[in-house]
């Protein structure tokens, strides 16, 4: 059974890539940008039209949560929810051995109770402006790679800081349809974010690793926060109201939020790369993380607690890239990639404009050979996977800092661009809590494995053991450096390279003896990728003039519209409905004998009678997302909060290379179960009270 | 601290490695054989010196588990006792969805109760007799390494049938100092073994993972089984008396049992192949299958049953390996093995006799070049690592089998033996469950194994893919072969090459598919074998006549005496008393709230009342062990019966390259615990009775 869904599966992933050559059928798919939204698909298939007006609100109600997730303002007093596996990042460094947020969660009563986090960013997407002709106005064709990454990467800096000055805004340029296009995103910027609401982590990721990614599920995946201006809260003039009627099956809904990464468009020989290299590799270390981490959180409870984001981190993104590899793996979806392309060069070689960008692919396929040979010393070098430890990246960033102020805003390396010195000293200034026995425990690792895939005999190798173990190179590297105080950060921060020389850090000459070769890599891997831009845009051009199709670039992390159905699949046979019950919720944890990750708090045991079993718990949808938009939320046509994204499930994990509805849906929290745990199990009468309200 | 307590670590490794031109001062060093026991060094450190009868008598009441293990008969009506975690193999065959024996335990009050295992095998060592120069005999210096291979592997099976028919018993032709000696060890072998008692594995494996190979430690790590003969209770002549004193603090005591392989012999070059290709490949394989099957087991009771032993052994090898690693990682140790080897090259180079086996040196290096660049396909297609299920070794064993019957004795795979015979068709035949479930999830993951290690273009790997994804690779596989019957691996037992292809069986076919260059990748192997037994050969016939030192063979998984003293160690300025008592362990599970895996079963939480907290539990003592040690018995002068060995501590995990007392410690559980279990526990009186009468 299970193989002849794949191939009904894999046709329709034929279908998804040679769509363009057919009728058009339009699918759910599509991660869209809000300055060119798919009205007519929309309207074709759902007879709704979303205005200019409904499309502005939900825009400005969305909100970036820059650590890597979505969310959305849900009162005008800056309220915002979230995932809770969003906000455990936040949770966990405010949690001490004594107070465990993550896991016994968190309810603020009042404002005064409100507690401030240490160094979130959120960020509102105010305006788009497509910026392409001045970026590429800035590239001639007779630039080296060399040239013409730093001429674009001064371009981008330039438009950067312009609208930062002349709006106050976040402004970044952002890549689209890998170079095809450039757009600067402006965002209002909030760094003043405070905990509001989270549950026990036994609700917020019940059914723990065997359940994610996968349904029927059963999960209150979210936390609130309220962000504040000059120590109050902010009023917002867009927030979601909120449903309490929720979601019906097969009825239309929309998700607004910030898909991190796709590989839809990319040539086959990307495809290959990432099967061959990239996605091997990261498992490996994956793999490799997990169980080191395993095993030193099983010693005691408090080991535990504090290696408590980073098991969750890495098994999650091992089970989507499990997945995902999986896809890569299927030969179907080669054919289908080579499919689509051998169609597409076809028509470019019959067109008399486009033959000559033909060669772009052959670009591309060379760019990914140089990527593939230096792969493993970037990521050790450049990516320090060699030095897994917090205090490697903030001695770097006070070694480059050092380094790059004094050169013009352009030039210098993208990080320490003028319109990003907030969000880096935001990081670098952190009070979070860093342990010393967990760093120790993670370099001493990351030691091993540079050891073990670049060669003990390695030049670079060498020098950093320098003549010592493993073991012991960790020890005398976290025991010595100073970087543990924020304010020795924030000295070093003032100095100049040659005083920050001085201090003899450890942990910064580690970073100084290493970052001649990490500089190296980088400038290789960022000149090969504006090789590739190049070839994209050569080829988005193309696609556009010559398959007409409308469509939408791969995820960037920026925001994104998306629409589906709220809608059930069938799997071995089996039909599995859209939406689930808190009845069933309970179910799931007998059913397991209440063992963790099964086991509910006991907030809901003890409240269990309360409770109404009937009521909507989880639900999926068709629409198209990504690791990124958890937390975004679900709205429906009257654009009111039904619910908010969590997951994908097991099939919608190869959406990273191609969409299908087949099986593949989308997760999401129900409004009513939140407003439910609210008012029957928390007691959080006047959160409940705010969100119907829209208003403290 | 720990960089101190290293460096004075290290000094000793030094010595232990220049120990021969030093002044003799004994240390408990050594796995000595019986027939050439250390009994000048015993006598000169501890004034007792076993006479042969005494040596005897411990040699046949020691006993050889096939599966990898050692224990003891401790009653003459057949009574063993070894490890829960060596039989734990057999208790998981033994186990069912409704019945788990690993979890629960397991005690038969009467003979009629004892439960037979499904293929364990139990050997005894009754004689070993010299036979290097009949095997040398037939090695000519002007064959090549093939012809020498043929013609070794010819003369030891041919002694081997000889003794065999001659008296009965199992007899194997065992290598010993890497090709410097060869002995014929012959075994009473016993394959009819039931099982008697097994405690809870929460008391049996008490602190999991984090506690292994630690100290201080609190394990009941026992299990009993009788050997039966036509029917009955075998009668043996050999059995160790009970102590019920225990040990105290300083004395001395011995242990028989069978450490599996060291490597302390080897060559720089060797340890360096082990430093850079063979453990880091181990130890990324380790983390992949650890991972892989603790998050299938987390979906379930029964999945966590069924993957249980695999997890055991996945976890203890990574941990095991990860120490041995470390010190390879720790530059000080290969310093001190290239300066014992040039001590030595500079003896050879200044005797005449031995100036030219110093080329040996070369040779072995040239041969492990060989083993790196074959390593990972050796791995895949002869060690079938990219095929990781049962069925796969039981298929290859059938369509080998069939190839190699016709051969004479002596030309065959060593396995396909006339002595083997016994005990290959013990496990080819065996009735212990084999779930398809999680096979599929095994062999799936392999194959995603071998690509990722191999490439995805490997040609034999598109072969054994066969233009499809691995999961629906294996799932064909796994469901379509006919292998699950035992009857159905009977008959093919009984066929022809040609009729077994005619089956048409997946499994089988997947194994024809990759048989030819899985023999010429093992031809290969065992050439480069060859070749370096000639050169070890070479080597301890110069270190024996230049270094005059009595010493003794890398452990081979034949029986070996070692001897120490019960001893604490000091470990970062803390004294670590030498025996912990049942009151600590109680406290243990207190500490950590007794939250898995450090819950303590109901009987022992129910019992504490009675039983009394100043038992002694485990001991530490400095006898020089490794894994394969696991259920030897501790024994004092008087021969009883003081304990049985189940783990050594963090600091003897290197010992497979190096022995150093300083900290490394092997680890026993208290006879006196055992007695106490089964009287004030489990109610077994039946059993304690046996014990303490040493017979029904």
């Amino acid at each position: 059974m299970k193989a002849n869904i794949r191939k009904k599966f894999t046709a329709a992933l034929v279908a998804a890539f040679l769509m363009t050559t057919m009728t058009q059928v339009y699918s759910d798919e599509g991660m869209w940008l809000y300055d060119d939204p798919p009205l007519e698909q929309i309207e074709a298939k759902y007879g709704f039209r979303p205005d200019a007006q409904w499309l502005e609100h939900l825009q400005k109600s969305s909100v970036r949560f820059n650590n890597g997730g979505s969310g959305s303002f849900i009162s005008e007093d800056g309220l915002v929810i979230s995932n809770h596996h969003v906000g455990a990042g936040a949770l966990e460094k405010l949690s001490t051995q004594e107070k465990n947020l993550l896991a016994d969660g968190f309810y603020a009563a009042s404002r005064a109770q409100e507690l401030k986090c240490h160094d979130l960013e959120l960020n509102v997407l105010m305006s788009i402006e497509d910026v392409t002709e001045r970026v590429n106005a800035a590239i001639k064709p007779e630039m080296s790679p060399e040239e013409a990454l730093k001429a674009r990467r001064e371009v981008m800096s330039r438009l950067e800081k312009e609208s930062l000055e002349a709006t106050g805004l976040r402004s970044d340029v952002v890549t689209l349809f890998q170079g095809g296009k450039y757009s600067l995103y402006r965002y209002k910027r909030y760094t003043d974010v405070r905990l509001v609401f989270a549950p026990e982590s036994d609700i917020g990721f019940f059914g723990g690793d065997p359940d994610n990614f996968e349904y029927p599920r059963y999960n209150l995946d979210i936390s609130l926060f309220r962000v504040y201006e000059e120590g109050k809260p902010a009023k917002v003039e867009h927030y979601l109201r909120w449903s309490t009627t929720g979601v019906s099956d097969g009825e239309l809904i929309f998700v607004s939020g910030h898909p991190g990464s796709t590989s839809r468009l990319i040539t086959q020989d990307e495809l290959i790369f990432a099967r061959d290299v990239s996605q091997p590799y990261v498992l490996e270390r994956l793999n490799r993380l997990e169980v080191l981490y395993m095993a030193w959180a099983e010693r005691n409870e408090e080991n535990a607690r504090r290696a408590h984001q980073a098991i969750m981190g890495v098994q999650n993104s091992r089970k989507a890239i499990s997945g995902r590899y999986g896809g890569l793996l299927d030969p179907d979806l080669l054919s289908a990639k080579a499919a689509a392309e051998e169609s597409l060069i076809r028509s470019m070689k019959a067109s008399p404009e486009f033959q000559g960008s033909v060669v772009a692919y052959d670009v591309i396929a060379a760019a990914q050979k140089v990527v593939a040979r230096n792969y493993t010393d970037y990521r050790m070098w450049e990516g320090a996977q060699a030095f897994n430890t917090s205090y490697f990246g903030i001695a770097r960033t006070l070694l480059r800092h050092a380094e790059e102020k004094g050169k013009p805003n352009g030039e210098r390396l993208r990080e320490f661009r003028d319109s990003n010195k907030v969000s880096l000293e935001l990081g670098l200034f952190s009070e979070a809590p860093i342990y010393e026995d967990f760093e120790m425990l993670r370099l001493c690792d990351a030691l091993k494995f540079v050891i073990g895939k670049l060669g003990y005999e390695n030049e670079m190798v060498q020098k950093v053991l320098a003549g010592k173990s493993p073991e012991a190179r960790a020890a005398e590297l976290i025991r010595g450096t100073k970087l543990k105080s924020v304010d020795t950060r924030k000295a070093l921060y003032e100095m100049s390279a040659e005083e920050i020389e001085k201090q003899n850090d450890p942990m910064i000459e580690l970073a100084r003896l290493v970052d001649a070769q990490a500089r190296s890599l980088r400038k290789l891997f960022e000149e090969q990728d504006e090789l590739t831009r190049q070839a994209h845009d050569k080829i988005a051009k193309a696609r556009f003039a010559l398959v007409k199709e409308h469509t939408y670039p791969d995820a960037t992390f920026t925001l994104r519209l998306s629409y589906g159905t709220a809608l059930g699949y069938e799997e071995a046979g089996q039909k599995i409905p859209f939406q689930t019950t808190v009845g069933e919720m309970y179910a799931h944890a007998v059913a397991h004998k209440h063992q963790p990750p099964f086991k509910l708090p006991e907030s809901w045991m003890k409240a269990q009678e309360k409770v109404d079993p009937s009521t909507p718990c989880n639900f999926v949808s068709t629409a198209d997302i990504i690791g990124g938009n958890s937390g975004s939320p679900t709205v429906n046509r009257a654009g009111e909060f039904v619910g908010i994204i969590f997951d994908g499930n097991i099939p919608s994990l190869v959406w990273d290379y191609a969409y299908s509805s087949k099986q593949g849906r989308a997760t999401s929290v129900n409004s009513q179960f939140i407003m439910e745990a609210f008012k029957k199990v928390y007691g959080a009468d006047e959160l409940a009270r705010e969100i119907e309200k829209g208003k403290i």
